[in-house]
């Protein structure tokens, strides 16, 4: 075992490049400023779905832009058509960017097109961006970590939750706040589910839809209640459900409690 | 349950703000443009350790700039005494900017400061940042879900693990990656815990250290070798542990493997 540090060179003189930004949850203004910087350098754009219209309008005027994004399954590319469009944008010197929702890291189908640029031996980096995991707690104004009360935070898919039997089994300790990417379709599965391994029925759940964007919501309600009656979806967009004691200050939360909002 | 929504409104005129800034991992690029905006705006900036010094670049020359971090122990400020001073300056009408390193949700000690905001009804937002967590993944160019191998991701600090004997009995089939912070001063005992737990030996242990820092570096190992041999730390600073199947493609890389980085 050996440390090793990023060393930033060319071998392959005239080719193309990669870099794969994370968007951040969908308001254009929590990009980052270096995935900003790309960006506007980029002479070819691939870009996804979760974000907003506003991003259209940082796009360089001569670059060309492909969405390629998939939502609820209504798949506008495959995953092996992305990989071979920066291959190919690559291959013709392009300047590329792979511009993904949130933070490509987690959730982003990231080593499929980066096994492919590898294979290609086709430089790439990689931007990190903000989860929507935690801009949905910043919109909400809450912490997904508290002291004594959440000390862990876990990131997963409606799917884990509902096809994992086997693990967590010691949930009924669980000291933390789940966060569940994709499983606004099944809440009352899911609210069963978790308390079937022993989450309180009392735990607070919580949804945050279009998180970041200018139709953003929230809803809160007990597990025990998720279970019967679910959280009615506000909104067609997607959104992130919240599950544990961190954020049981939301609870019968309404819109005149959030008189301390700053405007910008 | 009704569902609410952010209504950015003030109800007290004349009175100062607090922006919470999440700052990133380190790098200054690595901030959002939001986040860069009230940073240039601000009256007041009080701000955390784990930020690159050329964030001092960016803070406008005449605001008030304190540093209230903490970092291993040494508290240059106690929580209530920066509670006080976001307070205090309010009261004095400031723009203020509570600037903290990566994301304030996750292990951010927003909720003290925000119960004192709340308590002096005075008006805040959240904005959120990059984690440190995920900086790291993207660092070493790896994702932290992996299909068919990684489903989740669990972020959580050293102590917990350490401390936590109650749940996780199920860890013989846990498919996700771990994210440790404050862990990096006890590997070997992490390491001999989550074997206990039920963790494959076998399964590969990542340290990243002083993320997107100009002397950020990577080493990796597997659990039953960490559990002997920890992971030697090569720099003083902060570091993050990743434990999980998703980086078994970083074990045993060099620097000669890094031909694939983009020269920005």
């Amino acid at each position: 075992m050996k440390p090793w540090v990023k060393t930033e060179t060319f071998t392959k003189s005239g080719r193309g490049s990669v870099s794969f930004v994370g968007g951040g949850p969908g308001s254009v203004d929590l990009l980052t400023i270096r995935g900003l910087d790309r960006i506007q350098k980029a002479e070819v754009i691939l870009y996804d779905a979760l974000l907003d219209s506003s991003f259209l309008e940082i796009f360089p005027h001569d670059a060309i832009c492909l969405y390629v994004g998939k939502r609820s399954g209504q798949h506008s590319r495959t995953q092996e058509e992305i990989s071979a469009l920066l291959v190919e944008y690559a291959s013709e010197n392009k300047t590329i960017v792979r511009l993904k929702g949130g933070d490509p890291s987690i959730f982003g189908r990231l080593a499929e097109e980066l096994e492919a640029l590898k294979k290609n031996e086709i430089p790439f980096e990689i931007i990190p961006g903000v989860s929507s995991v935690t801009a949905g707690a910043a919109s909400m104004e809450t912490s997904l970590t508290l002291r004594g009360v959440s000390r862990q935070v876990i990131i997963l898919d409606g799917h884990t939750v509902l096809e994992d039997d086997k693990s967590w089994a010691g949930m009924e300790n669980f000291q933390g706040t789940i966060a569940i990417l994709m499983g606004t379709g099944k809440i009352r599965e899911l609210a069963e589910k978790l308390m079937d391994k022993g989450v309180s029925p009392n735990t607070p759940m919580a949804l945050a839809e279009n998180i970041s964007g200018k139709n953003e919501i929230f809803s809160t309600t007990i597990l025990s209640d998720a279970k019967i009656n679910g959280i009615p979806k506000t909104t067609t967009g997607p959104g992130i459900l919240y599950v544990g004691e961190a954020i049981r200050n939301l609870l019968n939360r309404t819109n005149s409690d959030h008189i301390t909002a700053v405007k910008p």
